[in-house]
């Protein structure tokens, strides 16, 4: 299937112009994750865009199991250069969005294996995934199919820390992620920062392990008194050059520009300051990258999707750049 | 690519069940219409469906281009098979959704071009084309690629006859589609049926041609006061045993159902009735059939994108039965 | 000001169609009411539109001060003709829109004492008043100015009698205004029927006066009971030959076609027999009408103002064709 | 704690009236569901309503947890009295909103048990359950915990049957409530009526239970074909003079009225007749009832948990009345 | 009743984690502002919250009156301790919510009299009060049931001063209170400051009270140039260490935070920086507070009330550190 | 027809105030721009305001020709004289509404034609003009129409430089507007700024012809490097003394002020130094204005067109203040 995404052999086109994006409107077609193709499996790609349909980790709102499906529809918006980056994804690496993995409606535990699985897969092929959740609790089992040779350094956006302990008896909800990745060894501490965080607490030590085990937190307020420059130069000193994942909560962000979430916290980090951040982060070894809690039910204008979608781009152009720069 | 459109190999699938419907969550996947394979081509089809993503005939609200995507994704909420009828479309034809075409946004007379050789392509595979609009002209040149042998008949559910004239010198707009396919020889108004039309109106004679051609007009009045199932026997006997198109215009039903259109006319048709009127024609020669003017900007909710993915499943049971009726 | 509504000389016209209001796509110009002219007094006027946005006489949700303008803006969707009736009111009658009447934002009494103002300047010239609200309060000093030389009659549509007494302490307010009109000696209780009414009670004798009085009440269960065409035969059969005022509140309708108003009362009137209703009364002397309690915050699709838009033109019609009967 | 539901020992009234409920404005105060007292257990009250935020039973769209909360804000639109009959519960019964049961939000079987466990409490008071949803799975353990001595009869309103077996392996889930219920020998199926069953099947048999168990399936095309009247007499035939268990899913409705639902299926039962139909099982003898599948996030109007609002009431009145007539 | 909110005495909870805020889920209960117990009266608390439904006193949009409710929904998202102040209100003070005042909606000058009443008792119970508006106007009567001693200094975050002359000949409006105030003698003008000032004006002088009387005004973009640090500094200095009332305006923060408002205007303060400038007056004598006009009909998404939530409890924290320091 | 804009001789004021702009509430009238006087031409004007209902020009969503009604309504917000500036510019100037362009909706070609002869007509009359559009692509005709003697200068408030070739074969659309300008020798590219361009781009020479012709483009990245005082202080020395016409397409802002636009862009300019840089444009040869691309239904709160408002009061005191500068 070519890169039209699906639309068929296209009886209507009459001046031959169907391999240029810029004569395909943006508003029709299938929509896939930045209108790339569909791909069955990863076999042969560089990077592996695809969902994670999953909110059964929330604890309060739910809603991100709608996710992926709004994201792919929005982020039709992007086109398929950086603005200011010589980063043009498609012409440097194979790309292709393989859908949703399939999730078990009622189980947690099940659902974090058929993620796994799905990423093994992933793995398997040599890609490197890039995904849309999902609440952030599909970051673990990604992280967990990436079998890291040595725990690797992680960069997160976010409201919250998520390295709290069980809830209600539950280890595995979207508020414990990171705590369990460094437990299993999967991300170093030491190289973990984590940028954004905010918000009332409901104990004094709700994120103790991200400050006990060595991560490097950002506070908003930090964040502001810095700067982004200053933040993000300091986390590229912190992850230093070895295998790195970044993941994005949309929560990180004020919720002006993402409403659509779980569990917003006013006061967040400025859209085109995190879009700065990300493309600081250029020239790193990203081995795999993720946009997770939008929650469209919460959000009917859609614009978090949006804002999602040009997330996504950033991050496919740092991931894409890295593995085969552009000339 | 297999019924489940685009997924993958599903690596998560650890049970077996990958061919059942019922355990692939209707939330997940790139959404295509009723959940049905992509396809390049109409190629080995009995029945096409597609969407076009148009609105440059209307003459007040636009949006319409937005419609087949909205479809697709609320289409999901439908299952394989219908509730009253021994129908169920993908075991009794072969279905899939061609994605769509790819219109002129500055053209009306390109565009119109340019779908005609769409479905072109679809009958000359031998299918039968099943689409979502776009707005009501998009009828005209899929009428005009079915190339009938002899004018057809037409059951057309809708709040305005758009058997009108010229508009600001232009022919070719939503509100003239079914004179211009009368004139054409592609309809014959004696075998014409409009059901639901109402509103208030710009001159005395704007629907003057659908009388004097013949058409049978059930104005909503006379819908009301004769009930659905006397108004559909009527409908049948006119159309006769003959190949007939079956066009649905959401406007034809009340604006509660479906917000989202154009040119909303309150007073309209109700849904459940209008369910019953499609399935009375079970055993017709239903040669095509369309759903649009849905207009996704008008109504952020989704609902009538909803109701229009429902009516598409009924469009599709009595075309799929005629085709190879159930056992 | 011609008919086209304060556009002003339209240097753009260069097709010689100006006067053909089909040639003036409906979603531009300065929005009036049925995109008719605006004028400074009614002198000259058959029947004069105005809108209160008032809404200081609401014991719940307020918003309809916001009333006036939407409708304004929804009722462009209104063309110049019925479509049943053989009435178009702007060939029959002089009509314009006087725009809003300057209420007070902080008092009941002296918003009603300038809306009987406005309207005894309307009576003044002759012309019969058509108004949209504002809450239903508005239409007592509608009344007032009418100075009617017997009592009325009355046909309303509505979920409430609105024949309460003082509600702390307020003798003035929304649920009270028929009561007042009674006692006012504006309307004859024996010629008034209140259609549509439904909805729990603060205390069993809540609407007594109205049956005290002699007033016809048809309860929503016996008007679905009996059917529209009995009842609103009834309607005429009471109110019979003499002057009658038609107040149109849209709570009466079932909330999916009003969302927009105070007090919803589900299971209400269908929009369709609404209009066949109206249409019923042709032949009437309605010496003036309204449409009330559209209160825009709470629906912001905008429907609850078009369905109240068609009501107005429905309305109209009938007012203007007793006025000047079409050939 | 007074009527006044948490208000205070009300410094502010000046006027004495705080114990007429028209005097408090009904968009004021903390909402309980239709502005009764709070109390902290069922100890002597007849009718005990709550609500039971629970989503995890879901197959599709979550947010079922957010609908007691919607529901108590908006049934403050109700008011003391029935419209028609003469029922006044709270003059007729004791009665108390209790909250909610505490539900594990990552447990469907611990939240199953916790629902149990808190009617069990308030059938040992001996109070009658009036609950609010959730899915419609809660309406198992409720039904488990009135412990019938023999297999009650079932009044229920609803689009799906939810006779359903196991979806991905998990027995408990909204769609099999009821088959479980017979089979555990709470409900006798000979007793059971489902009313306004529509919507596309995922295979033919999906709903065999109700059939091949002997429960009376109404059908929504036989529903209008017979009418409200004669489907209504014939559930009360069928549930004869024994303890019934009235349950009402709001998508038996169609969308138009709650489109905040997770399985909307247009085409459904009009609001006005779903309410007569309540009525009409005034004298049975309801041992509990529910109104369930309330979810917000998918109706960002509000419209939805009025109607539910609405229904909670009229439910209300008939079991206050069956207790304790009025005089 | 226990902190559980109203909830009962909670049957279902078969874990003994009644007490831990962590396993109550934020979705549920009765909503009260913060999720604070319900109280009678003020007696024994340290700080009582209350709401104000009232919107008499607007000039524009209504709707205020609908405030206290959505936003004790959407302040359940606080949790209990505050993310970088060694601040735990509850564990600190006691406090509670007391519900909404009742308000006249009929008259202004009785809703006002009523308001002051309230807080009189509150006062006179020795609780200070933490208010929800409403339109802000209600500030005003509260300030008079405080009957400082001296006149009070103030910290007002908002876009509009607010000290106005009569409007339409009513004194008592939204944008007059604190010219009322000070003429009062309950402000200290030389101890006012007022942040964020904006908007269109009506007349040159509009607002030359507060110049004149001596208030501190800082204009946005004054605001903007010197930054937050520098102007909240300079508010302590104006206020000093005596008695100070904060007053928080919604419409100071930028629309796109609050949205839900009568008088938006764009150009407004950053929520984040809002937050700094609440927490930078940690060790005031802060012996009043209130979060104003947010109008919930004009936000249908309740961000506004969200936010509003948000600030409500920064309010708290200074206001509970101060009456009991943690250690 | 005196400033009141229509409302009628207004019989309802009993207090004289009618002149007073503080005692027409801002919720009534018919809506024109900034609640301007109404006028059939320019004759006689300084500054002619007018919209431009066209989006036959967009690439992706459709929806501006719904721009200028919503901005008439929500600009009514604006009050009358400037808050930092000493600017009233009705007092300085004489302004009106003179209502909408009367455009072709189904001819580009055509539609600028007209555009074009109603701003020739306005020239005529020696009026200014300053427009609400409408997609981008109106700016040409506008500028067409003000036939400069020499080319003019630019500053341009966008996301998007509009300085593409055809598309599709279609050289009149809304991304080609200023190389067309310029191309016609209407502006003179070296004294053009573009300010706050952003956005991915489909191929690396998307803007090629703003670089190369000479204008000067501030990208985002470099604005909020540089701060809005640097960046505006060189675009005043940019366009210097000469004529200088100033577009502000409502994307160039961040979509959280203005989510209803055709192609937003995340990322953008913040409303409060978009204020500070019109205001900075004091003193310059303003020789017409526009604010474009407000496309409604992607914005069903109208917060899109409340900024709108807000600029266009901005740009009007600029305009009006040079003309006629305040004593």
């Amino acid at each position: 299937m070519d890169r039209n995404g699906g639309g068929g052999s296209d009886p209507a086109d009459v001046q031959g112009q169907a391999k240029d994006a810029a004569f395909r409107p943006r508003f029709m077609e299938v929509p896939t994750f930045l209108r790339l193709p569909l791909a069955e499996t990863a076999a042969g790609l560089d990077i592996a865009l695809s969902g994670i349909p999953f909110d059964l980790g929330v604890t309060n709102r739910p809603g991100t199991r709608h996710g992926p499906r709004q994201v792919r529809d929005l982020s039709s918006l992007q086109r398929t250069r950086h603005p200011t980056m010589n980063v043009e994804p498609e012409a440097q690496c194979r790309l292709a969005d393989l859908g949703d993995v399939k999730i078990n409606p009622f189980s947690i535990e099940d659902s974090v294996a058929r993620i796994q699985a799905f990423y093994d897969a992933v793995r398997g092929h040599g890609a490197r995934p890039l995904t849309v959740g999902g609440d952030h609790l599909t970051t673990l089992p990604v992280l967990r199919a990436l079998k890291p040779d040595a725990p690797m350094g992680l960069i997160q956006f976010d409201a919250h820390c998520d390295t709290g302990g069980p809830y209600m008896g539950q280890p595995l909800h979207h508020g414990a992620t990171f705590k369990l990745a460094v437990e299993e060894g999967l991300l170093d501490p030491k190289r973990c920062v984590q940028i954004g965080i905010r918000g009332s607490l409901s104990e004094a030590g709700q994120w103790r392990f991200s400050y006990d085990s060595g991560m490097t937190v950002v506070p908003i307020e930090a964040y502001f008194d810095r700067g982004w420059r200053d933040v993000i130069q300091e986390a590229r000193a912190v992850v230093g050059d070895g295998p790195v994942y970044v993941s994005f909560d949309v929560d990180g962000l004020d919720p002006i520009y993402t409403p659509g979430t779980g569990t917003p916290e006013p006061g967040g980090l400025p859209m085109h300051e995190a879009q700065r951040m990300i493309r600081a982060l250029q020239g790193l070894d990203v081995v795999g990258a993720d946009v997770v809690e939008v929650s469209p039910p919460f959000d009917p204008t859609g614009n978090t999707a949006m804002v999602a979608g040009t997330i996504l781009f950033e991050l496919l152009c740092i991931m894409a750049d890295r593995l085969n720069p552009a000339p």
